[in-house]
């Protein structure tokens, strides 16, 4: 294939040198952020509130976000905004003192997941929750290996970005990573799950030989970043039993897909019927609010805490726990993840007309609320078309929609709207993808 | 010396297995939080609400808080809550649109820097910052090497936890890392300036030796867990021109000393007429809201970010601009930083009869309101007494006064009230000090 893999964001961002900057604010963010500044769109928006699924920009208008997943139970939502705003003003602590409030969320965030992961360790972001878990399953197993697949984004610290290639702009992996091909048909056939599992069994091997057995093998269970695959379920399992075999940790990454946006079940995990060794997760977990965790069984955080202690002065106070329990209450008494499975359906249902009609619109996955767009070139299904992608995603911008893309070309169109999507916005999105295919 | 060097907090918190556990919330959070849970105090306390410098014990006690540095500028202040609230209704979004709230919290913050340290990176921690820090100055360096000091805490990533020996409950530094004595006149007699500047050529030569030339100095200006090393002002610019004539970049770790806390100036290293390379700040940034910082030149971050990209979902938005301006705004309007001088220079003084009274407290050292005080054995000073430390803590939290410890062996009180104290809370906490010690 000529394309070579690439980051996502170079291709529809902002860029400065071939865009331009004439505005002023613009400017000021390029001189206060510097070379880190990432911006979406070759024209960036400035965002001014946000409710629901709706944000609007600085010129009143009203923009479909169909790409935020972190407000995944809608922007602002009045119930976690009121919960946060009461707890700000009682009390905004650390973990050293009791609070029972902090105990009663931790209860009700394990009561989703399996029984033997009964303990639970707070963090700020999902980075620093893969950065520890990374860090207990070297220290439980004695190995140094790391088995991800090849577009995977697991995090900003320096160990957690060693295991995501999606950020490296050049280079390889360190000798102690290995990577091996998402979970897609393109790269294993109809037998996805013998497939993945045999290229995770040859990467156990691999890091072997190099004197880098695997301590851990680590994906995210809807692969948001290698191009969101999701089907058959339970295609995991064999790449789970075949990294226990070879003497790994299983941890699932669920920072993306966790809390309900798969429909089918909570957890990502769970659509595969396994269970994680260590289970991470942030991002929607608090609505915006900085928050994480990691959970796990008590005999590896045990041994862990044998060589090193853990704190974090923010994670898992009482703000943090008011937060996130509202974010539970709001998925549990809206239906949210009902909500996924319905409007997520009808997305599914709509988009693959698309597939039908347009012969660059390759192939449609998705569960839930979370899916995936694989865009083609016109002559050729088996081509990655980014610059397609790069198009639409500008174009669905003129057209006030956000969305993003995802794959190891950047091929695929990135859908995750917050959960309280209804079908007639479905619709707006899937009329405006039309509308801008049309043109492009 | 008979005692080894130890993590600090077990000598004073909670302990199950010595301590026992009859409470049912205690049983809830160890079942919750595993080996991971760290509880200050022999009798934990269950809070429920917190105000200024006070916080209340759900038994309805107040107690006086002199160690959350945290809630800088008071526990649960209006202004910063009522900026949260008002944000967190209206737009809580990511950093890759554009928002003119943010670019002015910034600039804002650019205003009491160096100007030549004109881009800010956000992140959510202290760790995250010194994560990306550390990996800023190994890529613009070329080097691995790493200089701290021997009790140095710099957080809790894989990266940054490797330099924080305060974190080790076993085990050495890996041989990149090299640690120096902190600045006491323990170590380096009666010119600081002088030893310290000795021992970071000696540790960079030691690192050339192993093949690790240094890539960095890191120091927390006010060497919180070292043990709070003060005076004299400027004794870190003969370090910093050392580690800079050996070729490594300096790093100021300003997580808590920064935002007025030392009175003197705004933040700890320019008490001693030093301009880092890079800036770190956290901890009181947001007044508990999860924000951190790092704050370099534009050059260093352009060769970072050419080989790797870096995005924080929750970093530096609407939400966290909100509550740090409201936090400049609070330093700034209650004229914290001068109130930090003033009741800082009356406890200092007043902490001082002690040591005069009391054979067992040697030293009292300090700017602003960040004090150290030393605790030695009864027949000899030169001999640290963590065992009294541990005792006072306990006692002072019996007499509703809350406080913790530092240095290499937890000899040392760590005063760290929320800058609005008052000379009379400060009275407060010196009589309850001399009434523990008369029992002890």
């Amino acid at each position: 294939m000529a394309l070579k893999s690439r980051p996502i964001l170079d291709m529809n961002a902002f860029n400065a040198a071939s865009d331009g900057c004439c505005d002023p604010l613009l400017d000021r963010r390029l001189k206060n952020c510097g070379a880190a500044s990432v911006l979406y769109y070759r024209r960036p928006i400035e965002m001014v509130r946000a409710q629901g699924v709706w944000m609007e920009a600085a010129d009143g208008s009203q923009y479909l976000d169909f790409y935020n997943n972190v407000s995944s139970v809608g922007h602002c939502h009045p119930q976690v905004v009121s919960a946060i705003s009461a707890q700000a003003a009682q009390l905004n602590t650390n973990t050293r003192y009791l609070d029972r409030r902090v105990e009663s969320y931790l209860e009700r965030l394990k009561a989703t997941l399996p029984t033997e992961l009964s303990n639970v360790v707070m963090c700020c972001t999902g980075s620093e929750a893969n950065d520890l878990a990374l860090r207990i399953a070297i220290k439980a197993t004695g190995r140094s290996g790391v088995i991800v697949t090849e577009t995977a984004y697991h995090g900003n610290t320096l160990a957690v970005m060693e295991i995501s290639p999606a950020s490296y702009k050049q280079g390889e992996p360190s000798e102690h990573v290995h990577t091996i091909p998402a979970p897609s048909r393109v790269a294993y056939g109809n037998d996805i799950e013998v497939g993945f599992a045999q290229a995770v069994e040859r990467a156990a091997q691999t890091l072997k030989r190099r004197g880098h057995p695997p301590a851990v093998f680590i994906c995210d269970s809807i692969f948001s970043s290698d191009g969101v695959f999701t089907n058959p379920t339970k295609f995991l399992a064999g790449a789970v039993a075949a990294a226990r075999n070879a003497g790994s940790l299983y941890i699932a990454d669920e920072v993306q897909p966790g809390f309900a946006r798969t429909g089918d079940t909570f957890w990502g995990f769970e659509r595969h019927g396994v269970i994680p060794d260590i289970v991470t997760m942030g991002k929607p977990m608090g609505n915006g609010f900085p928050m994480a965790a990691l959970v796990t069984h008590p005999e590896l955080l045990a041994i862990f805490c044998r060589d090193v202690g853990y704190f974090n002065t923010f994670a898992g106070n009482a703000l943090a726990a008011a937060a996130g329990m509202a974010v539970l209450d709001v998925i549990e008494s809206e239906g949210l993840q009902q909500n996924a499975t319905r409007v997520g359906a009808h997305l599914l249902a709509r988009l693959g007309k698309i597939v039908t009609d347009d012969p660059r619109v390759v192939e449609v996955r998705g569960a839930g609320l979370f899916l995936g767009i694989d865009l083609c070139q016109p002559d050729d299904p088996g081509s990655p078309n980014p610059a397609l992608a790069a198009e639409l995603i500008n174009a669905l911008r003129d057209r006030h929609v956000l969305i993003g893309a995802t794959g190891c070309y950047g091929q695929t169109l990135k859908v995750r709207p917050p959960l309280c999507l209804t079908t007639t916005e479905a619709d707006l999105f899937v009329d405006a993808l039309s509308d801008s295919l049309a043109v492009t």
